[in-house]
């Protein structure tokens, strides 16, 4: 699953002015296309820009996060599409348990939508509260020092970040501390929904006792996937935007940002945070 | 334009294990939905997430890169929607010149597609060449001393980073190295977009004789964007991807990375960087 995730290019290299000619070794970067089919039926849902590697992961995580598929049992095979002789590695087809097409209107939603005006940060978290997810319970509470731990880990984890310095990582974290899962793609989204796709295929959904670290900033979206996907607690390395910070607020997720070396910034659900030292209030 | 572009939040703040009260500056992350109207019919074309602030060239960069509008002249207005008595700051109005809607099919193509199976690096290049796109020319050959003066340059554009440390730049410079315009955004993609709008609406496309930097890594939509506003010279703070690189070297722009301090890597194009010191080749 891994040859395809890198390539070599020859490159020149100015230090002070200086050019060298050398080899270098690039992320790759693809685009995946997923093909739902459910009985005879088949839709091409998506077309995404990845690293390839983990793409069934990718698939099983975009699903779940769009609420078409909430169990792995609802998926019934995932292949690689084969034109004529030759496989293809950048399209991947999911074929679906149930006879029927699930409702994809959710979906063409986020692109295509006939509606008068209105779309707003707040009526999307309105939107995402209808979906029936489970609600993340209260607790788990953590130490300050399980938190700045986290750091070291991930940036070990990051395999081909080592050789390409181009790529984003998603890593998942027990309680105490043990990194379980951690995923890379040149595509901050893709990272995570491999993540979460991991969950999902090897039945460790919801992450309520998990701790979800990513290496660059938190978005709205890496906040919406870590909600359907139960994370109660999600850090980034750099900063939230302001809506990352209104769905972590309203559906009760603790989110970090800013952790670097021994300090980190607690955004919302600070209760799960355990510090010996007494709190400073301006 | 600017005044909805970050947000203030109360957080805690975590240093060796101290909790510490105090206010942060985020930057704000909402949605723009951009609709397109022609003659009386109209479409929403896209959703995206971005920071506020330029929507109006977010929006011309984005119809400009999918091959909707080629020159201001197509667009007779641009409105921000009005919601019975309330103006909606999220839905922007693209009143086309043109009196019926222009085909939709290659932006669809993006995100549906009902294709066999074949979608892959190389067809989506060929795709791109087939779009009669005007070739990006020979020259100009710039100093590499030039080069490695941008990154300070866009450091100091950055002024929304500067207090939420949390958002993409992309900048444009002449020749002798002045910045013609800088935009912040929490969408990598998005600030180029606004550069590239800011071009289409001041008549500054195409930009054959112009850098751009953006402050992050380089994808292929960085590049795919940059080849259709006709960018000679690409640099990006991190690393690209091998589809960065393909772009970049087919349509023939010179693509930078790991610009930082007095160092930078030339992926493709070298033609177009001078210097006097002797090459190396090993």
């Amino acid at each position: 699953m891994t040859r395809f995730n890198k390539k070599k290019q020859a490159i020149w290299t100015y230090e002070n002015g200086k050019p060298q000619r050398r080899k270098d070794t690039l992320a790759a970067e693809e685009p995946l296309e997923i093909l739902l089919r459910a009985g005879s039926e088949q839709h091409t849902i998506a077309i995404t820009m990845r690293t390839p590697g983990n793409d069934y992961e990718l698939a099983a995580g975009f699903l779940h996060n769009e609420g078409i598929i909430h169990h792995k049992d609802e998926i019934s095979g995932m292949t690689y599409c084969v034109d004529g002789n030759q496989q293809e590695y950048n399209s991947l087809r999911i074929q679906l348990t149930a006879d029927s097409m699930p409702k994809l209107n959710q979906l063409e939603r986020h692109f295509f939508t006939n509606s008068a005006c209105g779309v707003c940060g707040s009526t999307m978290l309105d939107d995402l509260s209808e979906r029936n997810i489970p609600a993340i319970p209260e607790g788990p509470v953590v130490d300050h020092s399980l938190v700045t731990s986290l750091p070291d880990k991930l940036r070990q984890s990051q395999n081909l970040f080592d050789t390409t310095g181009g790529l984003h990582a998603a890593a998942l974290f027990d309680l105490d501390g043990n990194i379980l899962a951690a995923r890379e793609d040149v595509g901050r989204h893709n990272a995570l929904d491999k993540l979460i796709g991991w969950g999902l295929l090897n039945d460790q959904l919801p992450f309520n006792n998990r701790i979800v670290m990513v290496s660059g900033r938190a978005s709205y979206e890496l906040l919406q996937k870590s909600y359907i996907a139960g994370v109660s607690i999600f850090c980034a390395v750099s900063a939230p935007s302001s809506l990352a910070v209104d769905v972590a607020q309203r559906f009760g997720i603790t989110l970090i940002g800013f952790l670097r070396g021994n300090r980190f910034n607690v955004y919302t659900g600070n209760e799960r945070i355990k510090s010996t030292e007494p709190a400073l209030v301006n």
